[in-house]
């Protein structure tokens, strides 16, 4: 394709996608097609000749809209909101389009130094000190599992220098909660650490680590002869937005010398407000933060901001340095393959840069504090509504509900919950998914999408009493 | 951003790219910044207050465009050919636009099922049998990182769901060539195998690994009590696109039950070129295959291809199912989130999708072909050139050269080398990455950016003997 082919059909898709976002409060919020109709409807085999996008912008029309769920869509509530905010998909065009890669330094300068500055810029934004150094990532779940190999390698002094894992005497230890996400327990197997050495920490009613239980944990497994290794902290829970007490953490941390990972992926992004720093008070005493910029702040996907206290060791566990990435100037520039798993980097710098500058920092600021307020709103609705009920603390924008009838327990309460969550998604006027609570479902409602402003919550609370009281 | 605001500014974008790109070859293809000098320019703090665009182009203008090395410059032949076709560039543009996310199927059905379509497209295009499923990772370091995984996971039968590696009575083994990529040894140690746990094996005079070698390093290995896990075969390796010879390597994996990776990052976009496969004659023998598109082939980043024969296997390996991420259709549908590392996942699908379609397959492979007769081209020109030599075999698109004026060898021989492939990249003409081979320096002209025509590569070639030969 041509430049000047290009300059045409991106207006065309440029004028696509700006239709398309003015018109998503119209779509069904989730998905309703069958599986597999949408690979049904297109060829199974690829096109021998060139096809001109004529026919990629009827299919888009036809066959992949109505296979999407509306993640930029104002009644959207699922999961957690992201990639939204229409600068930072501007500055993920300039990367595409540039089309530079930062294998090395040289490989691209400018893409390293503005990746530098603008985790920088972050690093000020959420109030960490400036013995933090940043690199984005892509997800939460690598950073995870970056965090996990770096700490494996500090509490076996470099293991991987000589037979691995499986060369250590005592095994080593990780300890989560059960409230951590997911992706910690995998990045904890992926490193080879094995189920039996990850231990769960029971948690309290606001649903966050007790620290006792940890410090016991910690101090039963080495009277076992075993080697605690590392705590995951949680700065805002999948399910709940739940807030482990990372200050009383690190200080188990620091008695026996454990590699503390802040998981602050979503709630990483509220730490932009001052009135929100007490959630991870004592931050400054992990080794390791992770913040998703894709998630709440807005950010296009993926944007995942790994901070480390001690760069060098992140660099040295992380580093290859094969001829065919050597240059003259590798003495002092940094070289960002070696602060991550993937050699190959997009210039991600440009999505945050542009997202930061365009709406600035008290313009993203004026956001989230929208986003809260409605959470606020919508929990003390509920609160306030007789058989309903607000089942977790809402220091941000996810409220967890339940309707509960009365009379309905048990499992006839999790077919309720599920049904009437079901009905609502159904209706195409909102998206919600439910979690487990306590061995109960219940309704996450995860607000924050960049079009959401109260009269869309509103609607949502009238459509769930709608749905959740028909016959 | 409104969607009006993006209308406006993404055409304004759109009109920059389009011109950077024609421009291109007009600007030093090797940045000339000095390392510090982009970021020097650019505030240190965030704006507290909304900027607008302006500045940014303004900055972009002034201060990136001098910091970046132009990967799209018909001269560009460092590193490998990369990111590339400006359709893909608008199929990114669609993803990041959509703003959708692939946490489940239902989280965005047709993200999952053009994933699905697009790389049973690739499939078939690169001659592979349909006895393989395939996903798309971010790069071919991460592939490797998954598929030495899942062969420890194989090997050991699931000790992730014990003790992990750290419960294994005999040490797990690696075999790779001394001409496999970094990140190979470094998915290994990430792995937990150890560094003393990765074999070398020996490579014959065409760089190429040899399998008798391979075979008594394995026994060698049983014999001293060890567990050979997995064999890392190179299609097309990283200095010299050298061919290991899959077919007897993937003999020697059956015999021992050993995990065969393919990692064909580079040579695989070839596959699609009916006269090339039998470089990976033998392929079928392997248990993952990746094949970057984002290479040669001219996807945007990232876009690697990673195939299986056992997706069960890796799903069991990958798989996460927490209550926050279940839906109703889970049984039906195919879940991406569990087929790699990351929980997050873009529409990476739109972009290769919109590749294969805009050039048709036809048009793809002749771009290849253009490529590799510009490498045989210039081969032929080096070959017949006094003092000059081609160092390797010229199976695909990059040729391995140095000048060798008589009597000078050695170290004196590199530092005639490093000089005048800097003096080269100095003059703005062309982009060289020089690399070791045999322990000596020499410089690899990797042909296939998007606009290099012959021309292109006749003017490199002038340009060599130039400043080869200045006094």
């Amino acid at each position: 394709m041509t430049p000047e082919e290009f300059r045409r059909i991106g207006h065309r898709l440029v004028d696509w996608i700006a239709d398309y976002r003015a018109r998503a409060a119209d779509l069904p919020v989730r998905s309703r097609v069958e599986p597999g109709s949408v690979r049904a409807q297109l060829p199974a085999a690829p096109p021998a000749q060139p096809e001109g996008f004529e026919g990629i912008f009827r299919d888009l029309e036809r066959i992949i809209l109505p296979g999407l769920s509306h993640w930029q869509h104002p009644n959207f509530y699922g999961y957690f909101p992201a990639n939204g905010e229409l600068a930072s998909v501007l500055g993920d065009y300039l990367s595409t389009g540039l089309g530079v890669l930062g294998l090395s330094w040289q490989s691209s300068p400018a893409l390293t130094e503005l990746e530098e500055l603008v985790t920088d810029w972050m690093r000020q934004m959420v109030g960490l000190s400036d013995a933090w150094s940043g690199v984005i990532q892509d997800t939460a779940s690598t950073s995870a599992l970056v965090a996990l190999v770096c700490a494996r390698e500090r509490a076996s002094n470099f293991s991987l220098a000589r037979g691995g894992l499986q060369g250590e005497p005592r095994p080593l230890v990780v300890y989560v909660s059960g409230h951590s996400h997911s992706s910690v327990e995998k990045a904890a197997l992926l490193a080879g650490f094995g189920r039996a050495n990850v231990r769960a920490v029971a948690t309290d009613e606001r649903y966050a680590m007790r620290p006792g239980a940890l410090a016991a944990a910690v101090r039963t497994d080495i009277e076992r002869g075993l080697a605690p290794c590392a705590i995951v902290a949680t700065t805002g829970t999948t399910t709940s937005t739940a807030l482990d007490p990372v200050a009383e953490i690190a200080d188990v941390a620091r008695q026996h010398r454990l590699w503390l990972h802040a998981d602050a992926a979503m709630a990483g992004s509220a730490m932009i407000l001052p009135e929100c720093r007490w959630m991870w008070e004592g931050i400054e005493g992990a080794d390791s933060v992770v913040l998703n910029a894709h998630k709440w702040l807005g950010a296009a996907f993926d944007c995942s901001l790994y901070y480390v206290r001690d760069p060098e060791h992140l660099v040295r566990v992380m580093s290859t340095n094969p001829s065919y990435l050597q240059s003259a100037v590798d003495h002092r520039v940094k070289n960002l393959r070696d602060w991550g798993i993937p050699l190959g980097r997009r210039f991600r710098a440009l999505k945050l840069w542009c997202l930061i500058r365009e709406q600035g920092v008290e313009g993203l600021r004026a956001r989230l504090r929208r986003d809260i307020a409605n959470a606020q709103w919508l929990a003390g609705e509920i609160g306030a509504a007789p058989g309903w009920s607000v089942l977790a603390p809402v220091p941000l924008q996810t409220v967890c509900v339940r309707h509960e009838p009365s009379g309905v327990e048990g499992e006839s309460l999790d077919g309720h919950t599920l049904a009437w969550a079901e009905r609502v998604n159904r209706s195409g006027g909102a998206y919600l998914t439910p979690a487990l609570l306590d061995g109960r479902w219940m309704v996450r409602v995860s607000i924050g999408s960049i079009p959401t402003e109260r009269a869309h919550v509103e609607a949502l609370w009238a459509l769930m009493r709608r749905e959740a009281t028909r016959a």
